[in-house]
């Protein structure tokens, strides 16, 4: 690589900087590769946690980049990029909460602005050529900023694995806390955690002990069940256990509470969009709560076509955020339809946290359609049991002309 | 009642009859009503349990039946009923698996069959007028015999409780064993058993203890998890734990082991398809593992595209299933379409249960589209990491001129 | 009819009056039938035709109605209910411009406005017992006024001719101008015209010439070709030919052009809601233009997502507005996801009418994603043709594992 | 290019062979290009006219190809391809009947089978990397034959203009009839035509007359209008004019009928799959007509629900077809479902052909659910009026409950 021709055309470059390994040997790749371009190391805390971002500064100007951002888009990352999925009930593949792929865009966005700040001419990321999030970086930058070159090292360079990253910057005198092996591959954030690799990677293998980092086995977890309670407005929860908390607050006051009880552990062999296949473990305590806790009221407040409608929004908003597409007119259509059907998505739910289950045992709500009256077996003033023969008569016309027809 | 004006042109009924009070009362009251019209009772069993089928036919033919046609379609119900509609991935409203719903048309279509046999000219049910049952039955009745008369006695005669029918029954000196309260109104076939009424009417009460049947609580579940294996082919579980089972055995043997850890129980508020809201609890413990097992093979097999539209399928086959509508064209295409895609649905899956829970956590199938060396980081022959630099810029390509125009 | 008990609590009832046969019979029928009521007659003018109005409220007060409210809400009709609808590109069952089906919502709102304002305590309509509008209506009045009671004579008395509406009044001495023979049942508004009845009722014949009204036959057309030219903004038309118009008067001028040259005749058997088809001919030549002309933008301005999406909006629109579900949050979200697209439907049109067909010959836009130097063979700064092969390495991908695998 | 590096470990390739100048100069490109590999031509006869046939061979031994294979796919193409694709109702952005997409699937197909009939190692084809048709190719190669090695030359070499490949060829002495300048870039089969290029790469610009092939003008077609009848079988057409004809012989005769009268002129500008958009015109006269005839036997046979899911087939099998996934599970689903559908499409239809327009205007059918006893104003023995009102109460209870819960 050292030898490798100069490319040139790039003056300063914005890094999406973890501290991480990969990262780590970006920083001087970018300037032997790139004419000596200036590196600016940008980091976005959404809630991936306090020890990640720790020192981080020193470490990438040590690394040799100029300057380092560190943004908090933690509130605004639950507030305007969680929430709005949630409210559609997007799940990818019916399994996957989507917790890296809601990431991707918040980031970019503000990997873009810091790039607009500090008039940089190209954003770099450190996402391998295998995977989702490159394609979901680069469409929001596509979308956001096209006049700013990509780079993506690990599909230019012919480092392959943590040996040669880790001699590649031995090369060079950088120091790196970074150890020789590391089995899973992990992406956190305030929503979720990701595992990938090391016996995962063979799906007939039950993942072990030491993949899940933000949950208790439910093994582990209290024999006695634990209630949290939700309050809900317009499709967002405002109130855990009766007190009013910011989004980011109210979710990080789920994970502790869930997180002990093992709730939210997801195993799945999901579709990439880049067209393979691949197997991760997720942990979204808190999430799945707040998804318990939507859907517990959606039951009582959404209509049999709106509640299909809803299914449809959730089904294209799970494409399209997996896809990357978050910043895109689709993206608005989805949001703009579920917000309005969320203007009924009110009211109070109780869950049941028990050894790896999330159940809402509770459910009320100001916009409920449930009346004891009306569903049950004595006369009430809106529904005549005689209206029902004429239902069904009409209901089931076309199946009797059918049947009729065909004699 | 009894003085209600005798109707006439109806000479031999075949009436859906349980045992239960409500039909026990229904056959006086069509010979009191319906000119003295012959009843021929006709029991379904679709698994229900031996328990409801032992002197039915004493008790039909003392409550004033001429005949009782106990018919066994266990086999068929799961085969044919069950598969086909599990294979599309179909839940109602996300929650329901449909046990009452694919239940019916079962037993309309063999209810019709008798009244065939038996020359009857009209078919009866014990259907009450605010429910979804009556829909599907009498959806049924319109495809398959639409000059057969259909009676349906709870949206005819005044009677609205169950005092009302023993007093009914008391006048007439036939005997019931029926007690003046039941707290819950249930539904139980192979697959599953409902529960409606008492606390569960107000959806702020958490089911009591009571309610449930067929599962243990959670909390009174093994302490240790439980593994159990099925091999799946063309959608269809072949073997539970290595043994070839029929499809009915392998359910009931999966209910077995699910019950016992708590598997499979489901609190839902749903919308009726007659447009009112209720609220039910329902246990499916085998199926919730044979759901469980489909889903996970999938994962391995079906690329991005198929898996959405099996969705599709499932979303439309869930309220068509729900709706009574078996007996359709719709629902011939919906099951081509899923058994086609379920032709490479091939493998084997273990699930752990655990506390209610039922989790794949093993899979393999010789239809996997997931390879290990095509996932994971280093090179292989189908992917070359520098195709995504291509597929990245065509794939975002509507983006970049999008951003590019609005400049 | 006359001898018919009387029923009570209906003090005053507001009509939908149309001036025609069946509405004129149902104000004596309602006073024998209600108790003496008193009838406030009530029209609509959704652009029907002016001769529709001419004397309606001396006709109403002498067939024995107390007021005669004519409302005029075109302007409001093609704004708020046309020009929503039609963004989403909703056209039932691929045919059908919903004329008829529009109408009704508004028509339903302002007859329940007009109720309140008098302090009726029920509605009354003129639409039969196997039609659409009956559902259409009266959904509207459970969506808006649950409390009023909903009059559908024609589900109540025992007439079912022409000859029996006319002996009727004539029993009554009030003079009608109607004929004793009408071949077609037509309704018509600002949007379209329906032709019913006659000939049509078996769709094996050709409608005959006497059926069209607001149309040449396009054997009639002029034999040379008309351009009109429409501006396009949000997903509405605001101009005509370079002439700035209000919503109604836009629709207007182009029924008058395209009525013109034969455009926008519809003959389709659909499907009615209430289970049976029906054969209609519809005519809706301005309509038509509007809708090939906001097509047109949106092949210039959707990216294939986007559009696809649009597609599924369209598809559950046309539905809903049939089906008479105005009035319902399904709706609502249905009109914000369809405006959050038409927010780039901008630009020109240029249609050509001839002989029958409007086809959109020019098209630009300010947000137009097409580009001819994308597009064609030459290079360009956005897309290298070598992109093209990563691209289409990893969207067949799946296939390509799939063939491997199964060799 | 003459004096690129050779490529090696391509011995002997199949390309799919015109005769047109792009592959003209392909194969002696190949030769210099891939190591002095055989050239073996290939030519699928789908009914682009028996003029692009003559004297192919030989043009593609002069041109240094080993062997011509000249496959007639004729009826294969109209029977497996066509037929299954129309009967789901599948157009492209509502506007493109899909004529060159569906002719990929079967040429892939049949020069895969030639490649591994002459032991090729390679398969090539001449279509630009700006184009729908690259990918289409290579996704079925991807999924028939994942080890042939696929070569694109419009991705490999420098050329990028007609002048540069007639340049090229003079300097090889290899003769070509091609003109240097050639307005439309074309592509025909027995379905249709397509135009691109010149003028009509500006949407604002109407196409000119010299653009269209197939079709006359409206304006020049007759001043008499023509009724065609065709009979139909599980969405298939058996009969034109009540002649029995084979599939391609019936396309044959409809596109010579229809052709006359102007029938099947589509301009769309549409989005390709590779991102960017691109406006094309279309001839697809027998086609167009064959579409009217199928929809119009579905207006009479398909109920309301299973109408709303031929939608759906229709939506995702014209993009499966567009983008080039034939050879999937997807499709097979696809058209399982679709097939299904189709067992009651069966009758007869006459239309009206007339300057421009193909018209349905006699439609009947032995599976019709229409009945002008059932659909007209009088008394029948399927339909009471009286059921509507319940009908009406349980359809609109949802609404209602809103209602009175939100006062």
């Amino acid at each position: 690589m050292s030898n490798a021709v100069k490319k040139s055309g790039v003056k300063k470059v914005v890094l999406a900087y973890s501290g991480g390994l990969d990262t780590s040997a970006i920083i001087p790749w970018l300037k032997e590769t790139y004419d000596d371009c200036e590196i600016v190391a940008f980091c976005a805390d959404v809630g991936q946690g306090e020890e990640e971002l720790v020192g981080l500064t020193e470490k990438a100007l040590a690394s040799g980049a100029s300057e380092c951002h560190i943004v908090d888009l933690k509130e605004e990352f639950v507030a305007d990029y969680i929430y709005p999925t949630i409210a559609t009930g997007a799940i990818y593949e019916g399994t996957y909460l989507l917790g890296t792929s809601m990431a991707r865009p918040i980031i970019a966005k503000a990997q873009v602005e810091v790039a607009r700040k500090v008039g940089a001419d190209a954003v770099c990321h450190g996402c391998t050529g295998k995977g989702n999030d490159q394609v979901r970086f680069e469409g929001c930058f596509a979308a956001l900023a096209p006049d700013l070159k990509v780079i993506a090292p690990w599909r230019e360079w012919e480092m392959r694995s943590r040996e040669d990253l880790l001699a590649y910057l031995a090369e060079r005198d950088i120091k790196t806390s970074a150890s020789a092996t590391k089995i899973y591959s992990r992406d956190a954030n305030a929503w979720h955690i990701s595992h990938e690799g090391g016996e995962l990677e063979d799906p007939w293998n039950e993942p072990s002990k030491g993949v899940w980092t933000m949950t208790v086995a439910p093994e582990e977890a209290p024999n006695e069940p634990e209630y949290v309670s939700l309050a809900i407005k317009n499709g967002r929860v405002t109130h855990v256990n009766d007190e009013a908390l910011s989004p980011y607050a109210a979710l990080m006051t789920l994970n502790d509470i869930a997180g002990k009880h093992g709730v939210g552990r997801i195993d799945i062999t999901e579709n990439r969009l880049v067209g393979m296949k691949s197997r991760g473990c997720y942990e979204t305590p808190g999430g799945t709560v707040m998804f318990a806790g939507l859907r517990a009221i959606e039951e009582l407040v959404l209509d049999k076509t709106s509640r299909t409608w809803r299914e449809q929004i959730a089904g294209q908003m799970s494409h399209l955020v997996y896809d990357g597409r978050w910043f895109t007119p689709l993206c608005k259509s989805l949001i703009a339809a579920s917000e309005s059907l969320a203007e009924s998505v009110n009211g109070d739910v109780v869950i049941k946290l028990y050894k790896g289950q999330a159940t809402a045992v509770k459910k009320r709500s100001p916009n409920s359609l449930y009346s004891e009256s009306f569903a049950t077996f004595g006369e009430d003033d809106v529904y005549d049991q005689k209206h029902a023969e004429g239902f069904i008569r009409l209901y089931s016309l076309a199946s009797r002309i059918r049947a009729l027809n065909t004699k």
